[in-house]
């Protein structure tokens, strides 16, 4: 045996590592959770929209969101905008008062330009496990999934299985750059994720003041 | 962290990207349609025999069938011949008038000395995911998989998802090389498929004008 | 494309023989059977609780187990102990006069500083398929897991599919050193090992003579 297998184990640890800097849990008011990322070192994190909705119940909608970043800290967040259309929210982390947290904003890559086979590795708190990583491919990117939700829209088919906790946490590619959110199964086997390009549209939006009816 | 997962990833890519060149949609009248790879440069398509039976219905079987070779051209093919004890079928492009269609056929491996272990992708169509890859290892290999329908036959299991659409398409090993055709999943992550060499020996007696009565 | 993946196909086909040699199967009297691994080279044999007693029937409980070793020969084994709060059993093998079976102990790995990402593959006899091999990456490790059952118990769980056959085989890290014994399913796609940790301190007190009864 040569050397490749080593060295293969330790870049994949290496590199869920490295995404699990970004990582976070996001929690709204009592009721379960789900994951995000860091987007921009002021304090943007993403995740889906259906994850600061709390799944149902859109009658006890809050504005008070809880992100647990790496290393345990608990801060506030507030959203700033969500688009349920595309299954993507943006929330800021509050700094209020003292210290703001550090945090480590996720590299962003390139989600127009995927093609089959490539690797992927998607990051988050299935069940409550803390910073779990699964691998696998590319099946297909692009506006023709049949199999995706919302004729026309963008997604990216990973060969992989996602769970209820992966929900708004990262799918990365080989240098662990963020290429989309983790948002749904699509049967069996079969993740699917809104790609980064998509989520850069809109955070841009949000940004510029003009963001979805929260 | 290395070069290796960037290397990695190209080189999956470029696996998918080469097999890709042989692959095709076949489609049975109106109805569903599979996957199916081109066996030689004068137009033998290899699938599965379901697929060309358009999975039920045997009394509205039919010699009339699309072949959407790769860059979306759709060619008439006819059935030369199918066995449904190993379901594979054998088609032929027609090339009526004109140019015929510049088919690229797929390397043939060797299905007879595989390990488990061993790297396999599988390319095709589920649920019109044009191109779609899957990858994972050989679990087992021979005519002695307890799990296989029909006793005593060759089949290769691989640990990764098929879908319906996959049915007909190629499993290649790490070179691109046609190792089996994809054809049905038996149990959770178990994918099954026929060895290529029980094809190439059926594809021979299509040839020597013996084919399996159609 | 670069010569990547012929390395790697041709690692984990030889990571797969190096702990075929160690997997055994494990049957009970004329009932079902699962998966085992000779962990010392004087007979002693690891697998789950759950195998040893036939996964029901308690009241037909037994010890005549038979163990069947790579290259087909069957050995007989007594239960040396077991415990079903941690699902591992211990056997030996019996040398009942003439030559003892040549065995081929695993090599013991780190299951205490896993990190997700980190690659492994089980091997186990899925129903009845010899030596076959699955791969995959460590999703997490430690007490913390929520969805493992048994409240503080320590469990790795890999992003790979076990089959009920599996249980009690080695699941091995990149070197093919023991860092589990497949055990269960928690949920789709995610499998759960008894860290090699949890296992090595209960053969020490087996060996000590103080086992859990049997």
């Amino acid at each position: 045996m040569t050397t490749l297998l080593p060295k293969l184990n330790s870049d994949l640890g290496e590199l869920a590592d490295r995404v699990r800097r970004s990582l976070v849990q996001v929690s709204v008011g009592r009721r379960g959770s789900g994951s995000g990322v860091v987007f921009s070192d002021d304090g943007l994190i993403v995740t889906n929209a259906h994850v600061v909705s709390g799944g149902r119940g859109r009658g006890s909608q809050t504005n008070e969101f809880q992100v647990s970043i790496p290393g345990g800290t608990v801060v506030k967040a507030v959203l700033l905008g969500k688009d349920d259309g595309i299954d993507v929210a943006v929330l800021k982390v509050e700094q209020a008062g003292g210290q703001p947290p550090k945090l480590f904003p996720i590299e962003i890559g390139d989600s127009t330009s995927l093609r089959a086979g490539q690797l992927v590795m998607a990051m988050g708190h299935p069940s409550g496990v803390a910073g779990a990583a699964v691998a696998g491919i590319v099946i297909g990117a692009g506006p023709d999934l049949p199999e995706a939700p919302g004729a026309g829209r963008d997604w990216i088919a990973v060969d992989l299985a996602l769970r209820p906790g992966h929900s708004g946490g990262p799918l990365v590619d080989h240098h662990g750059r963020l290429i989309g959110i983790s948002t749904i199964m699509a049967g069996l086997e079969v993740g699917m994720a809104v790609p980064v390009h998509v989520i850069e549209e809109f955070v841009a939006k949000v940004i510029a003041g003009n963001p979805s009816p929260v």
